[in-house]
């Protein structure tokens, strides 16, 4: 099996097989992470970029963490986006540290299409850790594969995705990815937070009503409200989001039946999720952390070629 | 032997075995230091996160050192204390930064009992790397390692901590393990920077007169005036504390006999010790920072379970 | 063949034979880049620290990846400039990391002379990696490596340096270099821009007519024009910069023949290079970059004393 293509963009670019692929890969880095010995030599004599335009301490940690099991060599890179805030720039610095011999580039960027953009100039593989306001793109495969390592499968599985939709990239690249691999998706949160015409742009369907969508699902996957991406005042107050759309243990006792409960985190604990759900049994959170080890192995492995 | 403990929180909770084991372990690190070849594959395999979030270079670096003479792979992050105010979200952290199989945790933190808060929540060994105004273990065990290279023996050995007593997590971790190993200890500063009572709570002799405890003692390891730790003017100025409880050579030679000097640095020249003192033959100033990478890499091999 | 020196402070020190042995090295390194496998065991236990106390991205960059192909361990540094504004605390401070047994210093600095005062007091081998308005020692060879690998030689070669001749370390180091090797520098710029004198001082010409200098010349050094770095109003603005000294498309193409466009980065583009100058197949730009790591990775093994 190969890819289909040699950057890790978004998961809209993907196919059916390609998706497969890294989840079926991840779940033997898996197995590596069980073992005594974590670290493997498959990207010996690779270095990588994690070039960060945005802070993102837990995605860096997964994303370092995955090259240096790999054996790759890491170089980081922090930067605030104003001093890199034109295109131009963008390509001149990572063409520079392409000169420098390095394989393979991790990015974050603020501005939607910034990976997208640098593909079309530079040689190196690119993995999108993060741009804008449209994907995520590992995120989505580190839940689409905690839900597969949960339920036995994807196909048929109810996905509710719950919360801000507008916003979230990773709703955005779980949205692609369990629609093709033929999951069913809900999509949950307050009207002003869910983009028109999603029904027919990505195949979910929309329901406003908490209650109901859990008693639908299979799996909740609960997004962090990301109160430094609003640029209006959306709900009077916290307190009233958590009242409507926030997940309590009450709610969830009150179900026909036990559903798996996710989020990406970093959780805001009494908001969009209350500490007795997210610390729960029905909570998956900390495996899915575990899980975003495996699955960047994988992507930054395929992405390589050193698997030919 | 073996450690009564998992965790190295505080000298506080260790016992004469565990200080004797530490400092003993560390010998054998420092005559790999002086080798021409100072990597050591002992904890090869093993992930350590340094997690900072206050600012400490010197004893940042020192870690990572010692972390890498060993083989081990370091991941660092450093955070300001606003983001991660609460407990909770501490916890949340350390959580998800534990479950990517993460070994160990060094951590730096300004609130008091930070790592013990967390040593009852999550299973990997943290090493606390300064708490607040509590503790800072591996300096305490760096000084009482360097006290003993130069002296010969801790017991019976008369060693002066001289300057803010109250505020100083160095003092507290020495005050522990020199009385606890049987030094005899005498704390010299000015009235409002002792605090009451220290000489039941520790066993330790309070003396304000700065010339008579020179007189008196083998050693004397003079603090860091931490003017960012002082809440109010304590005393009218630096140059008043300089006169009143600062070392010069002149006074130093006015004693009758050579005293050994320390200090845990970064000093400030000419306000707690003057320059020509912290640069004489009768400093192991920086002797001590060459026992810090000793002693810590002796801490991290022993609470990584590898020696057995 | 062995270096005069022991430390690389700026090439205003060296012999012709220490700046020969330098590139002759980079050479063999740049061969090992070209290989799958570019990393090379040499520096296997060595421990360098990387001490910037002025930010730099690309150039912390490339020594990092020069030290990592080496198989050097690696410490990064990053201080602001105030806390550390003092020579005595910038002692205090290279001591104490030096004794913790590293090996190695990479040293920028905004102060002129701070690796200069370092070496007179501690016995680690210091590479300049900047000292304020003095030296770049490593981006004179790499230039200097570029203009050798290009023409294929350097003495006779006629080699403009064009910008800010007054305020730039770049042009400083090269200024040193290409004389002291038998090649003919000609400086060009705005006369406010060019320090008096610079003629009988370096050995230099200067010319201020921009299209007269690039007739003359093989190669042009273009330098980056530091607005950060300028106290006055220099020129009414960068527009009217670009149009007296800035090198276009069409400039270019008027010369009686195809000269080298070198920049040391970042470049401003349409201020001192126009984009379809910097792309072009004139400029040797990305080479230089790629020459860098080559470079420094010949200066830290040389230092390193691992090669008797």
């Amino acid at each position: 099996m190969k890819l289909s293509t040699k950057h890790l963009l978004g998961i809209k670019d993907l196919t059916k097989g390609d998706i497969s692929l890294f989840l079926d890969t991840a779940v033997q880095f898996k197995e590596v992470l069980q073992r005594p010995v974590k670290k493997v030599p498959s990207l010996r004599d690779v270095t990588i970029v994690n070039l960060f335009y945005e802070n993102s301490t837990r995605t860096r940690i997964s994303f370092e963490l995955a090259e240096k099991r790999l054996s790759a060599d890491t170089i980081n890179f922090t930067a605030s986006g104003s001093s890199v805030s034109k295109g131009e720039t963008l390509l001149d610095t990572v063409n520079n540290i392409l000169s420098m011999k390095v394989d393979m580039v991790v990015m974050r960027h603020s501005a939607t299409g910034a990976p997208h953009f640098l593909a079309q100039h530079i040689p190196a593989a690119i993995v999108n850790a993060g741009d804008g306001i449209n994907e995520h793109p590992t995120q989505g495969l580190l839940d689409a594969f905690s839900i597969r390592e949960k339920m036995g499968k994807l196909e048929g599985t109810k996905v509710a995705i719950i919360g801000d939709i507008l916003h979230s990239r990773v709703a955005m690249s779980n949205m692609y990815l369990l629609t093709k691999m033929g999951a069913k998706v809900t999509v949950c949160g307050p009207p002003t937070l869910i983009p028109r015409h999603i029904e027919a742009a990505f195949g979910v369907t929309v329901n406003y009503n908490l209650e109901e969508t859990l008693n639908w699902c299979d799996v909740a996957n609960v997004l962090r409200i990301q109160l430094e991406r609003q640029n209006q005042v959306l709900f009077s107050s916290l307190r009233e989001y958590n009242l409507s759309y926030g997940i309590s243990r009450k709610l969830l006792e009150g179900l026909k039946k036990d559903i798996v409960v996710m989020h990406p985190g970093p959780i805001n604990r009494g908001v969009e999720l209350d500490s007795d759900v997210a610390d729960s049994g029905q909570s998956i959170i900390l495996q899915q952390v575990e899980n975003g080890v495996a699955v960047r192995m994988a992507v930054l492995y395929l992405l390589s070629n050193r698997n030919q």
